[in-house]
């Protein structure tokens, strides 16, 4: 990303300006180098520290056919939660035997979907799945790969964490209350399930260590009493996500050299005491290899300065395309994209186009004098945007394209007024409406 | 909405347990005669109050094209606040006459849409949509009719409203500062434009009457203004929508035949005292026509029982098909709908399939011993989800479906994974992923 001569936000050697030409705004712009570089560093930072790794990508945060493909080019595999997710993938051509299956709450029919396509792991959340896969792969005669999801009794957020004896989650199996271990009782006794590792997830946006180290060394005590009291040992601890990335400029993400340091250490050590094998180390990075490359593209329809109060400029999106600042009041930084050289001269709030006065992008940021028809770029929407976004009002979704070397590729089309109606019916009694009835207004 | 002998919940004549059997989980089930019931009583309620009166359908609330024929049926009009919405509406045959065009950021390809077309009214929010309406229409060389939005500067919530000299709001021009003064002087220079009244929209989910009887003295008090300063009459007061409906059996909805009464006096004094003609007196109900007349059914697919912490109940949806608990932290009530004559005996939260924490239905709630496979029903969801649902997590949008007399009528189809992929591509380079790479877990 940078600025061109004549004042240009220019991404993947594309200038802003012409891919709104092109496309049109609102427009979610993918910088297609910049995924292929997370998804380098997060497996050579892991690889450089440990001999056995998986890192796969936790898709839930842009799902889509294209960035399936582009993550199996770079060798990931990927975590689904959901049918449609692993319907994607499948459609996109991920190898089965690279994909996880997550989810708190898979209905029978996407337990058989997973069964009969043989994905890699089923990552179990609770005992009446545990039941309910072992029948499938009875019914399919299918021996299934299983990880179990704990729930460690870690909470992480951004800049701490909490441990609690025994965490409220609706996710996961507790250690502490034993359900954890019960779960290992009940797999190993299914003659269909084959009891690979242990999964846990603490949080997201999280921007310390310690609770990763802190989860890695009760997974590894977890392990080795399944070892103690089973004599089996699991192949593979995973992590699960959460790595924090960079949305305001204040942010300080961890360093992924030191997480794979500090963590292999933890797993070695453990290994070492408990007499243990070496176990497959895995994260799931989501946000953390699409977050930062994601750029939200607007143009500036409408200004309104209320004197002494606030200066609104309003954009062709919001709260359909951003979930986020409504949802979990998500702070973001953005640039005038068409004059981005300018100096920032005055301090104003940007609103979105929909019909909730929380529908805000932007609160308080210096720009530019900005005028109707500007461009508005907003940075870091790569993640949990495009998957989250809604028709709320009936605004088609945008496109999304990825952007690379100069060239700009649709990965995702913009939706048109037809897609809007695309799933409605007019029951046969409505049909006959006489729309003359209505009162008229003139 | 009744119990059936056997124990069935009952809506519109049709048991649930058969609309789960014929159109899946999760569903949502619109009483249609519930919502006819109260397009008529809000149109009666003004009715026996005043004689001049528009009701119109704030089509945002859930908007397709079943419910604009039912509402104009009803004999109400529409307010559209998108070009998406304003498609809908015209494909379902609304008159255009009857269709007011909201909204804070209209684009000039909106703007021109809503001129060609003839629409009712446009509700103008701002000065330079002032400007561009009216050169639009000396395009198209037709005369708009025009409503201006107006901040007066009251913010009402459910159980208080807050009274400003100047509010910070994205919406409308302040009475206070001058500028809707400026927007009407701008309306009555321009030669295309017809000034019909002005609007004020001062919140949802309201509960008090008092903030409306404020708004409409303060609006009132406007139209002496332009009279006294231009000599020029405006025929309409348009005071929106917001009125409370019932969520939980503790609210308390205000009563619109007393709104009715006091609004309606408020302006004819104020006609008196003003020397003004009568104006027609618009509301634009949009929630309250069709929340309460929404239920959403969920099967039980998990339960999890964290020993003296929470039992979990997990169900095929949450935060995709409803929103509004991550966003505005929305109770709601909830019954076990197959078995739905049982007495409650245990305390059990609600929780969704999405890969989220906060992603919940229902906090502490008591209902019978529930089983995987129950039929929970979740009730007034009939504002606000199915039109802000998303597909996050790649879930597939649920069916929506009218009961009325034991007969159900699909008006939303269950979208499939193939509608999930119908707006995905994949570029030529990445067609070419030699998808062997990807590091196998077995």
């Amino acid at each position: 990303m940078q600025i061109t001569h004549d004042g240009k936000l220019e991404i993947g050697g594309c200038r802003v300006t012409d891919l709104a030409k092109d496309f049109g705004t609102p427009l979610y712009i993918m910088d297609e180098e910049l995924i292929r570089t997370k998804c380098r560093e997060i497996k050579a930072s892991l690889a450089k520290n440990y001999p056995k790794t998986f890192v796969a990508y936790a898709s839930k945060a842009f799902c889509n056919l294209a960035i399936y493909r582009l993550v199996i080019e770079e060798s990931l595999g990927v975590d689904v939660c959901s049918g449609g997710e692993l319907f994607t993938a499948l459609e996109a051509g991920v190898p089965r035997e690279g994909i996880l299956f997550h989810g708190n709450c898979k209905t029978p029919q996407e337990i058989e979907m997973g069964v009969r396509v043989n994905v890699g792991r089923f990552v179990i959340d609770n005992l009446n799945e545990l039941d309910l896969v072992s029948k499938a792969a009875r019914k399919f005669r299918k021996r299934v790969h299983i990880q179990i999801r704990l729930n460690p009794g870690v909470e992480a957020c951004t800049h701490d964490y909490i441990k609690t004896g025994m965490v409220d989650s609706k996710f996961g199996l507790g250690i502490a209350d034993g359900q954890a271990m019960k779960g290992v009782e009940q797999a190993l006794a299914s003659e269909y399930l084959i009891l690979e590792g242990i999964h846990s997830h603490i949080g997201s946006q999280i921007f310390n260590i310690e609770p990763y180290i802190l989860t890695t060394r009760l997974l590894m005590d977890f392990m080795g009493d399944v070892k103690e009291k089973y004599g089996y040992t699991l192949n593979e601890i995973n992590l699960g996500g959460g790595f924090g990335i960079k949305y305001k400029t204040t942010d300080t993400p961890l360093s992924l050299d030191e997480f794979s340091k500090k963590v292999s250490q933890v797993v070695r050590e453990s290994c070492h005491t408990q007499n243990l094998d070496l176990p497959c180390i895995m994260v799931e990075p989501g946000r953390y290899i699409v977050g930062e490359a994601g750029t939200t593209l607007y143009t500036v329809y409408s200004i309104k300065d209320i004197p002494e109060i606030r200066k609104y400029i309003v954009v062709d999106g919001g709260m359909s395309e951003n979930p986020r600042v409504s949802l979990y009041q998500a702070e973001y930084e953005a640039l005038l994209a068409n004059r981005a050289s300018e100096n920032p001269t005055e301090t104003v709030s940007v609103a979105g186009k929909h019909c909730e006065e929380g529908d805000m992008l932007v609160t308080d940021i210096k720009l530019p004098k900005i005028k109707v028809g500007d461009l508005l770029a907003v940075f870091t929407t790569g993640a949990y945007h495009y998957s989250m976004a809604s028709n709320y009002n009936r605004y088609p979704r945008p496109a999304v394209v990825f952007v690379k070397s100069g060239l700009a590729d649709i990965v995702v089309e913009r939706e048109s007024y037809a897609d809007l109606i695309a799933h409605d019916r007019i029951p046969a009694a409505l049909a006959m409406t006489d729309a003359k009835k209505v009162c008229p207004l003139r």
